[in-house]
C-alpha cells in the first residue's frame, strides 16, 4: 500500500503517520516524488487500520496497489498533450504526425535520399536505428555515433525531426546530443534505468510497447521516465506477441482507444514491426488512424530487398505515398488533418 | 501429400496411378471430392519419386501439406464474393453490412423493440442467441427453438436477416428452417462434424475464427465447410486469447486485409466480443472498416445493464446509432457505403 | 448469481423465493440439476437484497459467478477418484496407469502388433484414433467404425482398455458401443453438446484440456459431463498454445498439482502433443509424474517413420519400453507403482 | 548470411573473399570474434554464389541465419559444463544445486536468519535481491550497495554462495565485487549491452529467460555473455506469459531437456516465478529435477506473510527443508544427488 501524502504536507505530518506506522508495526519507507511525499506500507498492509490513515488529514490518497499518477491522469474532457518533435512538428494534438524511415542507418547517401522522400511525401519525422537491438551478437549491431551524424545531418538537410533508438543509460547523453527525439525500444520497455535516464533529459521519448507487456506495464514505464521530470512521453504500439504465425506480432490495436480514456500522452501506432509484412502496412495504418493514433512509425527504404535489416517489413518510397495519400481521406473522416507540417508549408 | 486428380480423369488414369504407388509401397487413400479424384498419400512421401507423379498426365497438382483449395483462390484483380443475406442485404459488395442485436434471445418484446432501433439506424442482420455456449452449465443456455421463432417473427416484421448460433450437427435443420444465417461460434470452429453439416445445407454461413486458431485453420474451417457444396461462408474475425488483460479477447485485425489477399470469401468483425467493452466498440469498428472489413456484427441490447450475458460490452440503441453515424465518413474514405439497405430504401 | 437451493426443499419454499424475486423485479430461470433446485437470476443481482436470500431457510449456497459444483470439490485430505478402465485396470489410485498406442487406427496388423508391444511394457490402455479432428477436410479423417472394430478386436486379444476419441454427440452411442473410454479431444472441450452427450452414458470420459482453455473452463467442462450423472471423468493435460515455437504446445504441467488441490478428478498428461517431439516425450514424462500426474497418454507407432499422423511425436515399442523403465524409479519416490496391472498379473 | 573463417585464416585470406563479394555487389561487414573472423554478408544474400564461397579453403561455414555457435555446442555424448559457484558448490556436475532466499534483502537480521535455514536444509547458494526491477516507480526498488554488503556478509558466515542480480551495465563492477554469480533477470534478458557486461568481467552469470523470449533468443543471449569471453553461464527457466490466469506464469519445462540437446550449459529452474503460488512449488521443484534440470532456484522467506514482495510465492523455511526432503529421492531416482555440499560435510 501507498500512502500519497498532501502536497506541502507539514514535517510533522509525516512523522505522526510514521509513528503510526511502527506502533502498528508496519515496514516502511518514506520517499519524495516530484514535490509529493509518499509513504509506502511493505509487506501485508491487511492488519492496518485503513480508517484512522483515510482520516489523517495530511494522507491525500490510500493506493493499495502500485499505480500510475502522472501518466493516467486523463479525466474525461482533457485534450491528449501535445508534444513538439524539433523545431515545427507536433505529436498529440489535431494533426497527425507520421515519422518514416529506414530500419537501420546504412549509408549517408541512402540516409539523405530516403529522408527527401519521405519528407516529400509529408512525414514530419525521420527514424533510422544507430544502436539496432538484435537477436544475434553476429548481426549488424548498427553504426553507432556515425550512424548518428549521418541522421543530425539528414535532419539538417530536411528540417524532419530525427528519431533514434538508446539502449543503454551510458549512451542517452550522446544520442540526445543528436537527435530529436529518443527512442526506448520494445525491448528494452522494462529496463527501468534506461527509463529513469532518458527521464533525467529534455527530449521527447518515444516509448514503445514491450511485446508481451499488460497494457498496466506499459503505462506504468511511461511513468518512470515521468516521474524523474520528462512529461513528453509518445507511446507506441507494436504489436505484441502471440500465437499467430502469418505475422510477426499481433498489432493489438485496441490498446489506442483505451490509452485515450486513461492517459493525456499521445499514441502512435508501428505497423511495420505490428504485422512484418510490406502488404499488411497500408491497411493496418489506416486502422490505426482510424482508432485514434495520433501518428505512425513507418519502415521505408530506398530499395527495401536491399535493406540490412527487416527487408520483408519495409516499404519503397513510391509504396510510401501510396500510404500517405490512402490516409488522408481517413484522418479527414475523423476529424484530422494528415501532416500538419505541410499545411504550414502551403501558407 | 495429396495428388489432386485432373477432372475427369479416366478411371484408368486413377488405377495407373494407385498402381504405382503400391508398387512404391506407399499407403494411400482415394476420395472423391466435388467432382475430383484426390489421392492421398499417407505416411512421409519422402522416398516417392516425385517427379514420375508430376508428369502423369492425369495428375492435376502435388500438394505437399493439405492446404485450402476452395477457401484460398483469391487471384490478383479478384472480387470478393457477394453473399446474399436473406432476401435483399448483402455482404462482401462495395457495401458494408452491419448486423447487431442482443446476445441472447430474451423476451419477444425486448427483440421486437432492439430490431426496430438496429434496422432505423442502418443494421442489415439481427443477431442473437437462441443456442448459447456457456462456460458453467448451470448459466443461462438460451432459450432453444422458442427463441428461434422469436427472431423469425422479429425478422419479419423489421426485413432484418436473422443470424444466430447452431451448435451441434443435429440442430443444423432446426436452425436453418428459421434463420436466414447460421452462425458458427468461435468455440466450435474446430468441430468438423458441425462444419460439414452446415456446408451442406444452403443458408450462408457465419464463420467465427476460433480463439486460439490460427489463420491456416480459420480458412481451413471455412474448407470443411465448402467442401460439402455450400460456398457462402462470411469469416469473422472476433479477437483471439492473449496474455493481454484489460481487454476480453486481443482483435486482431491484421487478419483482414491477410484474408482479402488470400480469399474469395467476405470478413466481418466482433467488435464487441472482441474487446468486451463497450467504450471501446465504436473505436475497433472504425478501424475494422478502414482495413477492409466488409461488415460487423455488434451487441445491442435494449437496456445493457439488464443483459442476461455480455452486459459489459453491449450497446445500448442510441450508442449504436452514434456508431453507425460514425462509420459513415469512415466507409466513404474507404470508397464504400455504409448500409445499402437505406440507399434502397430511399430510391 | 445462482441459488443452490437446500436438497429436498420443498417446492413452496422454491415459490416463495421466486415471488420475491419477481417482487424485486429480477429477471431469473429455475432448473433441476441432479436433486438439487438451481435458480439463476439473469442479469445484473447487485440490485437484490443478500441478505433476506442469506437468510432464507431453503436456499443453501448463494453463487456469484457460475462455478464448478460437482468437479471442484475437493476437500483436504480427500482421495483422487479412483477410475476403472475396462475390466481391471484404474486410473486415480496410487497407481500410475499408461495407456498408449497409435495417433490413428490404420491397419489391423499394426494395431495388434502394436498393442501387444505396449501391454508387454506395461500400459494398461490403448488408445488409437478411428474418428479424427484433422486441419485439412483432405487429410485423412480416420477409418470409422471399422476402426472401432479393430480397437474392439486389439481389446480383447490383449485385455487392454481401449480409449478413443468421439468427435460429435451423434457417434456417442456407436463409440460407447466398442470403446472402454470415451475421448473428449483439446478441439471439442468446449462443445457442450458433446459434453453432456457423454455425461448422458456410463462409460468413463477422458477429457482433454483445450489448448487455450483456462483451467476453470476445463474443470467447468469437466462438470458438464458430470452434471448429466458421469461421475468419472479423467482430465488430461495436453499442452497449450503460446508463443514457444521449438514445441507442438507447451506443456504446461503445474496444472496437475493444482487440479489435485481443486478437484477429487484424476489428472493424466499427454507428452506426445504437449511436445511434439519424440526426444521431449520420456523428459517429460517423468515431470509429469513426478509433479503427480496419475498416469500418462503416449503415441506409439510400430514405425514411427511410417505413421499416418503425428510422426515426429511417436515412440517405437523400443523407445516406449525405455520410456517405462526409467519411469518406475520417479513412480516409487513419489510412492506410486508405475503399472499395478503387472502386479495384480504377478499374484 | 554469416561467413566464419577457419581458425588462423591469414589475412591475404579474408581480403579475397572480401575482394568477391564486393565484385558480387554485396553490403557486408568484417568483424573479429574470439579468434575468430567472421563476415557478415548484409542484406539478401540470395544472388550470391554459395558454391564459390563454399569451396573458398580459408571459409569454414556459411550460416544462413545467426545462430549461437559457442552456447549451442553440445554433441552427443558432451556433458554438461560445470559451473563453480564461490568456493566449493557447482552447477552443472552430477550434484542438483539448489539457491534459494529471499526475493528482495530486507534487512540484515532476517538476511542471515534465512541464510542459515536454507544452508542447514541443503542449499548451497543464497539469492536475494539488492536491486530489484519493480514495474512501478513508486514500489520497493531495493537497498542498493547496503543489500550488496549485507548478501556478503551472509555468504561469509554461512559459506553460501551469493547469487544477486544486476539490473544495468553501469552496476556490473559494484554488483561484481560483492556477488559469487551474477543474475540477469528476465526484463533484461534481450538487453545486450548488459549481457555484454557481464561477458567481460568473470564471475559466473545466472541468465533467466525472458517470459516472452523463444528459446533461439534464450540462447542467443547466452551467446551475447559468450562472445565477450564468459564462458560461465547458468540458463534459468522462470515461466512465460500465457492466456493462464490460475498461474503467474506458465512454466514451461520442456525448455530443460531441449536446452540440454543444444548446449553444454546448464539449466536451471525457478518454481517461485513460475508458478506465483507457494502451494505449486514443491511439486515443481520435482518436476523440474524429474526432467533434468541441474538445480533450483527458490524464494524463501523467513515470515513469507511479511515479505516486502511476491509475498504469496515465497516459502517459509520449515516449507523449504519439507520441499528438499521431498527432493532427495526424485534426484537419485534420476541418478544423481541432491546437494553435494552436503555429502562433502559428511565425510
Amino acid at each position: 500500500m501507498i500512502l500519497l501524502m498532501k502536497r506541502r504536507c507539514p514535517e510533522h505530518g509525516v512523522d505522526r503517520v510514521v509513528r503510526h506506522l511502527k506502533e502498528m508495526g508496519a515496514d516502511h519507507r518514506v520517499l519524495e516524488n516530484s514535490g509529493h511525499t509518499v509513504i509506502e506500507v511493505l509487506g501485508d498492509a491487511e492488519s492496518l487500520d485503513r480508517t484512522w490513515l483515510e482520516r489523517e488529514p495530511v494522507v491525500d490518497r490510500l493506493i493499495d496497489e502500485a499505480e500510475p499518477i502522472l501518466a493516467a491522469d486523463r479525466q474525461p474532457g482533457d485534450c491528449t498533450r501535445e508534444i513538439l518533435l524539433g523545431d515545427s512538428a507536433t505529436i498529440g494534438g489535431t494533426g497527425i504526425g507520421v515519422v518514416a524511415g529506414p530500419c537501420s542507418v546504412e549509408t549517408l547517401s541512402r540516409l539523405l535520399e530516403v529522408a527527401a522522400a519521405v519528407k516529400e511525401a509529408g512525414a514530419v519525422g525521420l527514424r533510422g536505428g544507430a544502436f539496432k537491438p538484435r537477436t544475434s551478437p553476429y548481426s549488424f549491431q548498427g553504426l553507432g555515433e556515425r550512424g548518428l551524424e549521418m541522421l543530425a545531418m539528414a535532419g539538417e538537410e530536411t528540417g524532419l525531426a530525427i528519431v533514434t533508438e538508446v539502449m543503454c543509460s551510458g549512451d542517452v547523453e550522446l544520442v540526445a546530443s543528436y537527435a530529436d527525439v529518443l527512442q526506448v525500444g520494445s525491448r528494452n520497455m522494462h529496463c527501468t534505468n534506461l527509463l529513469a535516464a532518458v527521464g533525467r533529459q529534455s527530449k521527447p521519448v518515444l516509448l514503445k510497447r514491450g511485446w508481451s507487456a499488460t497494457l498496466e506495464e506499459f503505462i506504468m514505464a511511461a511513468e518512470y521516465v515521468m516521474k524523474e521530470g520528462n512529461p513528453n512521453v509518445i507511446l507506441c504500439e507494436r504489436g505484441i506477441r502471440t500465437h499467430e504465425e502469418y505475422v510477426r506480432n499481433t498489432l493489438a490495436l485496441a490498446v489506442v482507444p483505451e490509452v485515450k480514456r486513461r492517459s493525456r500522452l499521445p499514441i502512435i501506432v508501428d505497423p511495420s514491426h505490428g504485422t512484418g509484412h510490406r502488404h499488411l502496412v497500408a491497411p493496418m495504418s489506416r486502422a490505426a488512424i482510424a482508432c485514434g493514433a495520433d501518428g505512425l512509425l513507418i519502415e521505408v527504404h530506398i530499395a527495401p530487398e536491399r535493406a540490412w535489416c527487416d527487408a520483408g517489413q519495409s516499404l519503397s518510397p513510391e509504396q510510401f505515398r501510396g500510404l500517405m495519400a490512402g490516409l488522408d481521406p481517413i484522418a479527414e473522416a475523423c476529424g484530422r488533418q494528415l501532416h500538419p507540417a505541410r499545411v504550414t508549408e502551403a501558407v
